[in-house]
C-alpha cells in the first residue's frame, strides 16, 4: 500500500485544497492518504475558524483517509517548527512512502538544494542571516533574503525560488525530512495547474483562504458558497447554525486584553514569541486598542508582522511560557501522534502503522497523558471559551468526543 | 469643623444609605461627611454594578462631601483587612473626628468589649477559633461563633452581638482603630430606625443593596425605581444606557474561564484566597459550569463559603498573588490617600487634612507610583473589559478622568 503523507489547515478546506489533494493522490500513485491537520491554533497563529473535529469531517468527506493531530506546541509556532513537527508526525507512523507538497515551480530538486542550506547553515549564510536582520526585516524576511543572496553565489541553486514565500513552508519540510533523517520522499506539485479555471475555483493558495474567511466575517458564508466545495459549505453552515464560529481573534478578545492589562513586561516577556521590546509595544497597544485587530494593527512595524504578532498572542493566551515550551521537549518531536479519524482506507493504514510507529497510535486518551498532549487540551479548553453560544461539555470534547469514521 | 467619616460600597447608593447618611451626620454633628468607598471590586468579591465615578457621583449628589478610594489591595479582601484599610484612609486623613457604622444594636460599648477580644486574641478564644474551624466552618463563621463563646464567659458582655453578621464588619473597625491606635471615636447608629416605614422605604441593610441589583439583573432597573432615590436611579440609568452597566461576575465569563482553563492547581493557589484545596473544586467546576453562578454553585462548600469563592476569584482576575500581596505591604496602610470626588464642604475638609495628612492626597496621579497604586490602575484596566459596550479610553479613566466636583 503507498501512503502518501500531506500537511494540512483546512481553515476551511476549499477547491484549491481539493484539487492539491487529487493532485498529490494521483501524482504519487497514492492507495491513502494521511494528513498532519492543525488542531485549533494555525500557523499563521490564528484561532481556526471552526473546531478541529469540523475539519476533520471535511476532509474525511472530502477524500483524505487518515487525520493525525498536529500538537499546539508546533501548530501555531515559526515555519521551522511548525515544518518540523507535521514531517515528525508523519514519519513516526512509520508507513508514509512520500510526502507532497505545493510549491511554485513544482521541482523538488531546486527546492531541495535551497533547504540543504537551511540545515547546514555554512557561516557565510548565518553572516548574511545576521545583515539582514540587522536591516530591521522580520526573522522570514531576513531568512529568505539571505537564503537568496547565499543560493545566488551557486550557479546551480535558482536563487530566485528562496524569495517566493510560498515557497518557504516547502524548504521546511524538506529541511524536516533531513533533520528526522527520514526515508520519506519528498514530492512538490504546482500551486496552480496550466488552464485551470480561475472564475470558477479559487486560486488554491494561502491567500484564498484568506479571502474565504474575509468574506465570511464580511459579507456572511452565503458570499463564500461558489468558492466551497458543497461538502465544506455545510459543515461550515451547521457550524456557525450552532454558534460555534466563525471564530477570529475578535471572539478572544476579553480574554486576550485581560491577560494583558494584568501582564507586567517581564511577565509578558516569559511567553513564547514575546522578544525584543515586543512586550512594551504590545502594552502600549492594548491600552488604545477597542479590538484585537486594532491591538495588532498598533503594534506591528516592519520587524514586528502581523504573522509574528499573532503568534505571540497565542503564546499569551494559551500560556506557552519559554519554560514550558522547554519542558514540552519540541526539539524530540511528538511522543504520541493523535487519530482525530479516519475512512475505511485509514484503517489499514493504521493497521499497518500498528507495529512500525515510532510513537503511540492514540485513538482515545490515556489516562497519563504526556505534557504536551496536556498543552493540546489546554488549547481546546481555551479555544471552547471563543464560541458565541456556550457550548456545554465542550472544554471536555477532547476526551469525550470519539474519534470521527468517515466514508467507511 | 466636625468631620465624621463613613464606610461605604454604595452599590448602589439607596434609601437606606440616604438613611444612615443623615443619621450619621446628626447624631456627631458632623460639619461635613467623608466616606471611603470601595472601588470597582467589593467587599463580597464582586465586580461594582457600575464604576466607581458613578458611585462618586451618587455620593456627592446626595450630602457626601469628600469620597476617598479604599484601594483595591483592601476592597475584595477579609472584613478584617477591609476594615483595616478603610479606618487608615480616615485615619490618614488627619482631620476625621468620628467614624459612624450601622450595627444592630446602636450601641458603642458592648461591640468595644467584643473587639477587644478580636484585637488581643487571648489563648482561650484562639482555641475557640481552632475548634470551630475544626467543624468545617467557614473563618467568618468561625470568628463569629468563638467570639460569642468566650464572651459568654464573661457576664458583662452581650455575647449575643457576636453571631449577628451585620455587627462582624463593625467590630473590625473598631480593632482596626485600636490596632492602628487612632484618635477617631467611633459611633454607631442602629440599623433599622423605630417606626421607619418598610413598606415606602427599604431596609436599610445590606441585604437591600442586594436586592435591587437582583431586580435589576432579572427584571430591570425600572422595577427598582422605588427602592432608590431619585438621583441614584438617574446615574444608574444614565451609566446602562452607556453600556457601562449593570455588570456583574458574568461579564467576565471568557476572562476568568480563561485564567482558570489555563491555570495549573500549583499556579492557581498562588493566588490570595485560594487555598485548602479549593484549586482543584475551582478547576474541576470550571469543566463543568457554564455561566460563573455556576462555577461558584458547584465550588460552593460549608468552608468555602459563596464570598470566599468570589473573592478567591476577584485575586484571579486581578492576578492578585500571595506574593504580590506580600510586596504591596497592606498591613502597612495605604500610602496614599486617592481622592475621587468633593463637594464645597469637602474642600475645606481637603484644605484642613493638607497639613495634618500623614501620607500623600492625591487629586490627580503621580508619575511615579506605589505599587499599591498600580494595582488600582491594573483593578480599573480590567474592570473596563467587562463593560457590555465598548468605552473608548476606558482603561487610562483613572489618569484622564479629573476629580469630580459636585454641588459647589
Amino acid at each position: 500500500m503507498r501512503v502518501t503523507g500531506v500537511v494540512v489547515e483546512y481553515n476551511p478546506m476549499h477547491n484549491g485544497h481539493l484539487y492539491h489533494l487529487e493532485q498529490s493522490r494521483a501524482s504519487t500513485s497514492a492507495d491513502a492518504v494521511v494528513a498532519v491537520m492543525s488542531g485549533h491554533f494555525l500557523q499563521r497563529g490564528e484561532p481556526a475558524l471552526v473546531n478541529k473535529w469540523a475539519r476533520t469531517k471535511m476532509a474525511l468527506q472530502q477524500g483524505v483517509d487518515l487525520v493525525l493531530e498536529l500538537p499546539a506546541a508546533y501548530s501555531a509556532q515559526s515555519a521551522s517548527l511548525f515544518a518540523y513537527g507535521s514531517i515528525a508526525v508523519l514519519d513516526r507512523l512509520g508507513v508514509v512512502d512520500t510526502v507532497c507538497f505545493g510549491s511554485e515551480s513544482g521541482d523538488i530538486r531546486p527546492l531541495q538544494a535551497l533547504s540543504n542550506i537551511l540545515v547546514e547553515e555554512p557561516p557565510l549564510f548565518k553572516t548574511f542571516l545576521r545583515e539582514e536582520l540587522q536591516k530591521g526585516h522580520s526573522y522570514p524576511r531576513a531568512a529568505s533574503d539571505a537564503l537568496a543572496r547565499f543560493a545566488a553565489l551557486d550557479p546551480a541553486i535558482d536563487s530566485e525560488l528562496a524569495q517566493k514565500p510560498n515557497n518557504m513552508l516547502g524548504l521546511e519540510y524538506l529541511a524536516a525530512l533531513k533533520k528526522l533523517n527520514s526515508s520519506i520522499e519528498p514530492a512538490t506539485i504546482t500551486r496552480i495547474a496550466a488552464g485551470y479555471n480561475q472564475e470558477t475555483i479559487t486560486h488554491p493558495s494561502i491567500a484564498s483562504a484568506t479571502a474565504i474567511r474575509k468574506a465570511t466575517f464580511e459579507t456572511g458564508i452565503e458570499t463564500a458558497e461558489n468558492l466551497l466545495p458543497a461538502v465544506s459549505y455545510r459543515v461550515l453552515q451547521e457550524e456557525f447554525a450552532a454558534g460555534r464560529g466563525p471564530l477570529s481573534w475578535e471572539n478572544y478578545r476579553q480574554a486576550l486584553f485581560t491577560l494583558l492589562h494584568r501582564a507586567t513586561p517581564d511577565g509578558l516577556r516569559e511567553y513564547v514569541g514575546v522578544d525584543e521590546g515586543l512586550e512594551h509595544r504590545l502594552l502600549e497597544a492594548a491600552l488604545r486598542a477597542a479590538t484585537v485587530h486594532e491591538l495588532i494593527t498598533l503594534t506591528k512595524t516592519k520587524r514586528y508582522t502581523w504573522t509574528k504578532i499573532q503568534r505571540a498572542l497565542t503564546s499569551v493566551l494559551l500560556g506557552l511560557t519559554r519554560r514550558e515550551q522547554k519542558e514540552l521537549s519540541v526539539a524530540d518531536g511528538p511522543p504520541y501522534i493523535r487519530v482525530l479519524g479516519f475512512t475505511g482506507r485509514g484503517q489499514a493504514v493504521l493497521r499497518a502503522a500498528s507495529s512500525r510507529a515510532s510513537v503511540p497510535i492514540l485513538t482515545k486518551l490515556p489516562k497519563e497523558k504526556p505534557k504536551m498532549l496536556e498543552f493540546d487540551l489546554r488549547a481546546s479548553r481555551l479555544y471552547a471559551q471563543g464560541y458565541s453560544a456556550r457550548q456545554p461539555g465542550a472544554e471536555l470534547w477532547d476526551i469525550t468526543r470519539p474519534v470521527q469514521i468517515e466514508n467507511w
